[in-house]
């Protein structure tokens, strides 16, 4: 089989997303089967709308930029695929451009998609091969590990804790209590990351709302009284998917909700909530951090195994594809935790697209403001090392494609 | 002279207040006639209340540590010394213990308190030096070309605009704008320092509001729409001091003011007043970051140059007292613009204490929503180098004192 190829990212970015589409595209040239490298622009909107730039038409340097380059440099969008349009679309698109490989860079609903346009190929009797190429900060596909670009999301953000966490050290005859939000709407997985930071009693974070545990108001603040008591001070993070028991997110809670400057719902209120309660019930100044995006971009202090990881499942999926595997997503299986030691694996795409990677319950504390050992035991392998961002002027140098548009069929 | 000398570290903290303080303690112990080092546990209030740790027993690792980890090691306060009671109660507390030179780390409150305690100290015949070192992020104390803590919080803010802005720029089909908040209350320094970040048309921060231009909602909204008419998209960066013409913070504004989860009065609101007003009146859904005290200690990423200066200044606090100089701030004097060369100065702590350096108004472009060529000729060699955090398990790892205390005369 012979053909271009097209890659594409897919959903919230990454520090390292653009290292995984490196891979492929440096993996891709290496093959004399696929004839041409084409980038979809903004994920599958790009192909739908056939916005495709030639990758060949780029510099080496820009490619090889890609690895200390944070985001979705291809960009990306959140357009869920969903009509049989759509896909039929889709598969005009390649089929009128000679697109025969399909490397999907993405979290469960692109492996959803890449699945179904595998499967509407294979109905029209048209030669394609689609692999699916991990990526999720919040460390929630099945079958994998880990999912690169959780290990640098951690890594960072468990910086800006133990940082800010000396602001509180210093400061707690001022401002007490730091509450700092942590991204994951669903799952703790990246709040509990930030565990990492603890290495002693003094250090924090002292608590972790996760969104398994029901928040316990009462609880929560003879907690942090505890801390109070003991070390003055109290740095939590809370993940933005901290609920109640009744289900409801804490920021909507009846009655105490925050509404914006237009009187409309705040979402994502989570840190400002617990500020609130903590100035107005435990009667100690707070202050509230909210990073946001900066945490999931954060190339310049990133995790060197997660970004050596993101390239070598994109090189995987080209490798595989060219032997002619289709169908499937690219995993990381852990071979050896001490020394860790991971190697690529595969699993089906329809059931990575329907599956979930819960946080284990068994790795939540006792009293559920902190994690186990268990947790360390599996995080800590994956932020060593740290990506040397390429330096100009005193700030990080990103690469940007030229985009050479291949132009309608 | 001779007798012990103490350090103390006051106001908030910064990436390299902890480097200055290791110059003033490492410069101490070469000088004989310094019997002693000593440190007031949080800035002044460690002096009132007798709390005062022993440096000398402090291993000299854990000094070196100081030039690498972030916030006030000694522990800092917001204490106001107001009362002659508390200015008496110093002298005092000096006198009982033997300590004769006194160098104290902050900004304009700390030079006004430390000139006051010379002050009486002179009146009562008690022989005492005293210096200022310069610490604000702010960057608003007279007399010095720049504030050691500047350059590092720019250096890291404007990274955070770049790869927040990159996640932006491949997300801008869902989330076009982006807004991040800077500390500033008064001064646009901070806010400001981000613009360093954009390198072309394409790069973030597109606009920068300042505490110095006073809001103007219909121009505003005009300048993010012409954004999002040619790349649609735009990050914008807000001072959390920025305010309209009436003198008002912009998230106070009446009638569109955003409550609590309590109802109460939400301050440093400018990043969400400014995310509402682009949703419901531009239309283009907006997400907003608060870095709140991340951005001030970021020693992973902190400023070479700012860090070296930091610890300079320190040491030559030292140098100059036990010359004999004394009631002086030191200063920095750029000699050179380029290539940069900086060198010490001082000013007198009354001038210090009750000047301020405003952000120049020349140094605003035209339409008030960016800075001129000549703020970045200013501020670039402030954020040259990175200062190389001790890394252990992954993540920094920082020095604390073990505090022996010297117990109450």
């Amino acid at each position: 089989m012979k053909g271009k190829c097209i890659v594409a990212q897919s959903g919230g970015p990454t520090a390292v997303i653009n290292a995984s589409a490196c891979g492929v595209i440096q993996e891709a040239f290496a093959h004399r089967e696929i004839t041409g490298v084409y980038a979809a622009h903004n994920g599958i909107l790009g192909v739908l709308n056939e916005q495709i730039f030639d990758l060949g038409a780029e510099s080496r340097a820009t490619i090889e930029g890609l690895k200390t380059s944070p985001s979705a440099a291809l960009g990306s969008c959140r357009y869920k695929v969903k009509t049989d349009a759509d896909y039929a679309r889709i598969v005009d698109v390649f089929a009128a451009h000679d697109i025969r490989w399909f490397f999907y860079i993405g979290g469960n609903d692109s492996m959803d998609t890449a699945d179904k346009v595998a499967q509407l190929a294979a109905r029209r009797g048209y030669e394609f091969r689609v692999m699916g190429v991990p990526k999720t900060i919040d460390n929630d596909l099945a079958f994998t590990d880990h999912c690169p670009g959780y290990g640098s999301v951690i890594k960072y953000l468990a910086t800006m804790v133990m940082e800010a966490g000396r602001d509180t050290e210093s400061m707690y005859t001022a401002d007490t209590v730091n509450v700092i939000e942590a991204m994951g709407r669903n799952a703790g997985w990246i709040a509990a990351g930030t565990a990492l930071a603890r290495r002693n009693d003094e250090d924090g974070p002292h608590i972790i709302l996760l969104p398994e545990v029901p928040f316990d108001r009462e609880k929560f603040k003879a907690k942090v009284r505890s801390y109070l008591d003991t070390i003055h001070r109290c740095v939590i993070v809370v993940s933005e998917g901290t609920k109640t028991a009744d289900g409801g997110y804490i920021s909507e809670q009846k009655g105490e909700f925050a509404k914006d400057a237009f009187g409309h719902t705040q979402l994502g209120g989570a840190a400002q909530y617990i500020k609130s309660l903590i100035e107005e019930e435990v009667k100690v100044k707070a202050r509230f951090a909210i990073p946001s995006t900066i945490q999931r971009n954060g190339i310049h202090f990133a995790s060197l195994t997660d970004s050596l990881e993101a390239y070598e499942v994109g090189r995987d999926a080209v490798k595989r594809a060219v032997r002619g595997e289709s169908g499937r997503m690219v995993t990381l299986k852990r071979v050896t935790g001490n020394p860790y030691k991971c190697v690529t694996d595969v699993a089906d795409l329809a059931q990575v697209a329907n599956g979930e990677k819960y946080f284990p319950k068994e790795w939540i504390s006792p009293d559920g403001f902190f994690v186990t050992r268990d947790f360390f035991s599996y995080a800590l392998p994956l932020i060593k090392g740290e990506v040397k961002p390429v330096m100009k002027d005193g700030l990080p140098a990103f690469m940007r494609f030229e985009k050479h548009f291949i132009g309608k069929a």
